[in-house]
């Protein structure tokens, strides 16, 4: 018989997650977020890539440098979250593809002076292992709300200076009061989007 | 208590998955597709946006379609599936958005005339519902063997022509034959790729 998820998981994830608006005076343990990573870590990635890269910021502190970033809609809920993880992408990921892919270490050269398949390579498997990474910190009892309402460019000056990281999206992470989440949105039926030939 | 995930449905989707090769001569039921999709459909975008579309390719025709397209590493994967899905975005979600969105409907003016938004927003957010997918495939007993090494604008002339929709990447299911799988590539450690502030 194939292994199949159960119900109450299939709940955990996806049927009955829900996007937190703002959180629980609540804190995260730090070991959460690990364990969140060594989950996610195995979501498969393009030539094992694995160009995501995460800053987490943790006190207010890290937080306020975030601030001048955001669009205000946003600026609540990060300023409730307990942790707000940073996802980015490392557009030099492929010199790190002779070791995370020693089935073909030359494919690195794929990429080297290659813009456009850097940045398609880099922003597409970083986006995948940023929805790993939701799904995970699901798994390990974080609610999560993800957010794309900021400057990339400002958060990539203050976290990212002097590296080849880019700022992808922003996920706010805790314990949601759930009386805050706004109402669910509606989603396409299977027959509006997918075709089957 | 807060809800986590049992270790054998972390196993299932994260610690023991494994990206398939090549695929057992064992149909796909065609209703766990739609289970599949019925899961991912949950996952969080950007407004609710969900701009995914997938085409799923059942049969040796279909999958004929897509060979000229493919590179020839990703040729006999794709032969041996029992379903391959092409999973795009359209670059006109946002005309969606004031039913998906209620919320803010005029959320649709953001990306109306502005390219890069709409470009930004459609990778990113139909990425993370790839993953989704992904995720929710394993949820229903499928293996997965995603791809992105084939001709992007051949797949999109094939299977998208007279549209606003742009492939992203595929992704073979089925059942995989385990003796056909590489051996797993390494994972960067927490501390690696991780900072916390």
């Amino acid at each position: 018989m194939d292994k199949i998820l159960d119900p109450s998981a299939r709940a955990l994830l996806f049927t009955e997650a829900r996007t937190a608006n703002l959180f629980l005076d609540k804190p995260v343990e730090p070991k959460l977020l690990q364990e969140a990573y060594d989950l996610m870590k195995w979501g498969p990635t393009s030539m094992n890539s694995c160009p995501v890269r995460i800053v987490f910021l943790t006190t207010d502190a890290a937080k306020e440098r975030l601030k001048p970033a955001l669009f205000d809609g946003n600026i609540a809920r990060v300023k409730s979250a307990p942790v707000v993880a940073v996802i980015g992408h490392d557009l030099e990921f492929f010199e790190h593809l002779p070791i995370l892919f020693p089935h073909a270490p030359e494919n690195k050269k794929i990429f080297e002076n290659n813009e456009y398949a850097t940045q398609a390579n880099a922003f597409r498997n970083a986006s995948l292992q940023g929805a790993y990474f939701i799904m995970a910190a699901r798994a390990v009892g974080l609610d999560c709300g993800p957010m794309s309402g900021f400057d990339n460019g400002a958060v990539d000056k203050e976290f990212f200076g002097g590296t080849h990281i880019k700022s992808n999206f922003l996920c706010s992470l805790g314990y949601a009061d759930e009386s805050q989440n706004f109402p669910r949105g509606p989603r396409f039926e299977y027959n509006e989007i997918c075709q089957v030939l």
